[in-house]
């Protein structure tokens, strides 16, 4: 480990935004910035290089109202290693009337000052409705079938590290697009990037006005992947999507599910993407998702050097 | 963010109390002491000023054998913001039976040599016989319907900071008092303080001997709220009082949640305050309780810096 | 509490193991080296003297899939006093196939980049598969029925300190052999450290293989505590043993519980030892629990010196 601190806020101009909600909210050179910030952060993050305390003294309060194991973690690692003071809550939206119980949550828990809330929530919106109740900022962990943009954000950084840039590429987004907030945001920014984009998804799982979003809409998988630089899968959201829709299993993963026989026709250097946890089996062959080409685990490094920037952007923003 | 720090244990004279059970225990200068501890604290708890970590090298452990999201993350922020070192544990009663378990756990938290114990519990009296096991200082955190001394004292801050002084006042406290340790903390307090306090209920919500405890009883809430200064009102203890007391809450509503209409008969500056987390439509109507005389946020603010006091007043007066 | 720092990393020659899987890895002279560390460590553990932060900028994630307020407590607690940043992550197995779980789980946590991963398991070799997935050290906090070292490890200690030696005592372990991996890890210990070592259990709870492990097999408690130096009762697994192998639970007390009549067939000064949690009147007759010859609390209190030494091993040792 060495001993050169990365003072990473102060040596970008400041962030302008209070919160990090949604990518649609975010300009193209904001989104760089972030990008540009996180890759500052790699090294702290993975404890090559020493971080100057830069969140100590402030409070980040991680406001799950979905459990999720590895995104909670991940925001508390980052606070934590830039050291801020981490308070965990996980609520059980059941117990209550929703739309009530969120806004005074909102007023309960922007009594107690903190500086920033991580938010999860079941519902889309609910965070951004959260943020106009509270006097700190607010970064969405996931709204529903809305956002996830700090997914999207590590994403990006993923790509751009492996693939040198981002803009020029073709990235397909593949799968559960219809419930998948992982999918929207990546759209998002891939779209404010100029990134061609392609979404491949059997027509059942594809959302309305899909085609506003991606460069092209697919729901052949070959076809899609023709030249590909990125593979993104998503998730089987099996809790909202199966049964109703999806014939079996066994049959998804015959016509969509990631094997070699399909990357095949990506571009031979083409990189595959997966947000976690996985359906091994599923979404993607296991072979696949160990293998080579995938950066499945790069994106988790990722997660914890973005959202360590997200952070540190927003609450040094506070004070310039 | 000022540079001053707030070093509070040392200003006062020591606190004698190893434990804080219950208000039953403090004389009134203890509570006033604890009070103006609380009040010093205050912009340290808002973060306006730098603490000294006067609880570093500390250990917390919050044991809530009843879950609440919001009392223990108060004293998770109120400790972690004075430099403890905070571990939650959270344990089910039910999994064992409940005599036995306490006292082991008592025994084996004893054990890892916690500086404090923040205990929350189902029964009464609980609390209490876990601190005479232990080598520490124990803080009540809510044990059945018996106490619950740091929401006392935070109400009673929030009073003298909006009223500029409690002596002399007339409090109101309406609702479930029979299901209630807030209305036994704060009565006690209000007592101790020589405030003239009146109880509002249904008659089947009043417990017996509640006229030694309260200064008038009332079961009408237009005649109970007349000149008061202070309206307290309580949360429906749904789970243990509907169905058998209750003849429904929209009965309940109609005769005892606090409306504008009711409000209209207490003193015009006089204050609206809610434990929380609220019924809204069951106990108050949501305008009143979002209203300009409305200090339920203010209580949650003021909980942070109280239990910052406590816990620091408690392991202070150790070293004395 | 004194001011002269307990330095330990650095005090001893470097530890070799990268993890702490299993007490069958460990030669004789690392349980000695790990028990005089953990002896270095106590004063620490019990806040008497000031710790060096030797884990400060380390990143320790408690990863349980099956719960255990005490023991994760124990882990965390030390880690917190030895200045580690701590992340608790409970999983429940039971919502996804275990086998892919745990080694995604282990790539994910993996990317996070801890330094050192406390894990507990239900499955026996659960834990020492996950090590073998990751870049960072492991701690087995308990896999199944197969080993627990470093609770041998605090009842090893224990024993030291009471007896003033552990070689030539004689010590009889007690109860559920068969489900229990922390009668496993000791006899592997006490074994290592040439203890003589009895096994009491009736013939279904013992297991196959058990005079192997243990110098001599009893199924009868008086005849097997003649002359014992130290008696370990176990917990009854319940969940895993009684409905098919037990006849009652006031049967097995009758033959196998301790009580002063059984005791009365041990040394004069044998102590008395039990894992916890204890199943009061099952195993153990709760005057001798709390008697003068019981040690269980000081067995909890060891936990936090003997994990705050086996973290400080394992790390320091990392940087050797």
């Amino acid at each position: 480990m060495a001993d050169t601190p990365a003072r990473t806020s102060g040596d970008f101009p400041p962030f302008r935004q209070r919160h990090l909600i949604s990518i649609a909210d975010l300009k193209q050179h904001e989104i760089i910035d972030l990008l540009d910030r996180a890759e500052r952060m790699v090294p702290v993050s993975r404890q090559e290089r020493k971080s100057l305390p830069t969140l100590s003294g402030k409070t980040q309060i991680n406001l799950f109202f979905e459990p999720s194991t590895r995104t909670q973690s991940s925001f508390e690692i980052a606070g934590k290693r830039l050291g801020a003071l981490v308070v965990n809550m996980s609520v059980k939206t059941s117990s209550v009337s929703k739309g009530e119980t969120l806004v005074d949550t909102a007023a309960t828990l922007n009594a107690m000052r903190p500086d920033v809330l991580v938010v999860r929530h079941g519902a889309a919106g609910a965070v951004e409705l959260l943020s106009q109740k509270v006097g700190c900022s607010v970064v969405n962990a996931g709204d529903g079938a809305h956002e996830h943009p700090t997914q999207a954000l590590l994403d990006a950084l993923t790509i751009r590290r492996h693939k040198g840039r981002i803009s020029g590429l073709t990235v397909a987004i593949c799968g559960d697009i219809a419930n998948s907030r992982v999918a929207r945001s990546n759209l998002l920014l891939l779209g404010a990037l100029h990134v061609r984009t392609r979404v491949i998804a059997p027509r059942n799982l594809l959302p309305a006005g899909i085609e506003h979003l991606a460069t092209e809409v697919f729901t052949d998988m070959e076809e899609g992947l023709k030249g590909v630089d990125v593979v993104m899968m998503l998730r089987l959201q099996h809790e909202r999507a199966s049964g109703k829709m999806i014939p079996s299993v066994r049959e998804y993963y015959r016509f969509y599910g990631l094997d070699a026989e399909k990357l095949a026709f990506a571009n031979p250097d083409a990189i595959v993407m997966h947000p976690g946890p996985m359906n091994r089996g599923v979404e993607i062959d296991p072979a696949i998702a160990d293998g080579a080409r995938s950066v499945i685990t790069d994106q988790v490094e990722m997660g914890v050097a973005v959202r360590m920037a997200v952070l540190d952007a927003l609450l040094s923003g506070d004070q310039a």
